[in-house]
């Protein structure tokens, strides 16, 4: 099981310091969506050549031209790239394409989906190396974790592996342990944390308890 | 109606060469996706700098955080940002909220819907600027611009304005221009055209014909 640190909301010299912290403890960096947005793949190639023993996900979040945009986070250094499940076989297909030239991987962000079961078995098809079952954080409604969507995946799926992410913290983490995802995806509750460390061993712990 | 210039496998350098050839032809510069994730928001920051009187478009394809991003795209100096109409509706809202603070707009991208009636109607009720009817650049079996749901969507929708991307060209521009959309989205056919002013006055051409 495997600690992906989600950095979202933040800039490069706090992304840096927060990693000198943390960089020991957890197993995946995300250089989220809106730190794509902010800074491109530079982001992705400054936090690779800082720290690069950590394995790192750019969450491009795909929708099209998907061996374009998921060659422009190989190039840079990612190491897995995120593409939307919601997309075309021919977008997720042409991802995982580029991914096996570069030996690098795919995860497929089930952000929206209603029918995770139908599309976990499809994607499964189409060799994607993860699913990840996501609460989308604008939706206030339902702002817990997405359990029930990675329960139902789980029944599915035989090879790929399952990562969550959406509102995961100190007291919603025992539950998703029971289920033994591959990736458990962690973002304000250590980014935000007064003691971000902590905040990180805390969860590290936690999963290596298990 | 206007001409929306979607800038999307190409560098900044190039970028600018290729304004100056047809920046008083045009009347949008879209910062395509891949261009985004280049270089992040400073690309629309850097375009606005050098063509403040071009209205510009950034195509983030918002699927989460509409309010964070939405606000990255318009601080950089968008007049436009888009959000993908598969998102829910909270992320739709917050987008539209944070583009009225700032005097700016929200297009919706259609890409990948279905049943694009439903959801412009649905997204009208939103309060969306621009809906945008768009063919993805990787479903190749329908390369043709989305002339179809183009229509759909018009029958639905009283107050919304309406753009049209994916394949435009000098041959489909005809069958589009019928319809009357509110901005018609032409990449690839001027950007990788060996006379891109020439390509770009073509269009505009047909354009005021009508």
């Amino acid at each position: 099981m495997l600690l992906q640190l989600a950095l979202d909301t933040i800039g490069m010299k706090d992304a840096k310091h927060l990693l000198h912290e943390v960089s020991d403890v957890i197993d995946i960096v995300e250089i989220g969506t809106p730190f794509i947005i902010k800074d491109g793949v530079s982001a992705v190639r400054k936090i690779k050549k800082t720290f690069p023993s950590l394995k790192i996900l750019a969450d491009l979040k795909i929708a099209d031209g998907g061996e374009y945009e998921s060659k422009l986070a190989f190039e840079a250094g990612a190491d897995i790239v995120t593409v939307l499940g919601f997309s075309d076989d021919a977008t997720i297909k042409s991802a995982v394409l580029k991914a096996r030239q570069y030996g690098k991987a795919v995860m497929v962000d089930m952000i929206g989906i209603g029918d995770v079961k139908t599309r976990a078995s499809e994607l499964e098809k189409l060799r994607v190396d993860y699913i990840c079952v996501h609460t989308a954080s604008d939706v206030k409604s339902t702002k817990a974790p997405p359990l029930k969507e990675l329960q139902a995946v789980k029944k599915v799926i035989k090879k790929t592996k399952i990562a969550i992410a959406g509102g995961i913290d100190a007291d919603s983490i025992g539950n998703i342990l029971k289920e033994n995802p591959e990736i458990i995806i962690v973002g304000s509750w250590i980014t935000k944390n007064t003691g971000r460390r902590e905040a990180a061993l805390f969860i590290k712990k936690m999963m290596n308890f298990r």
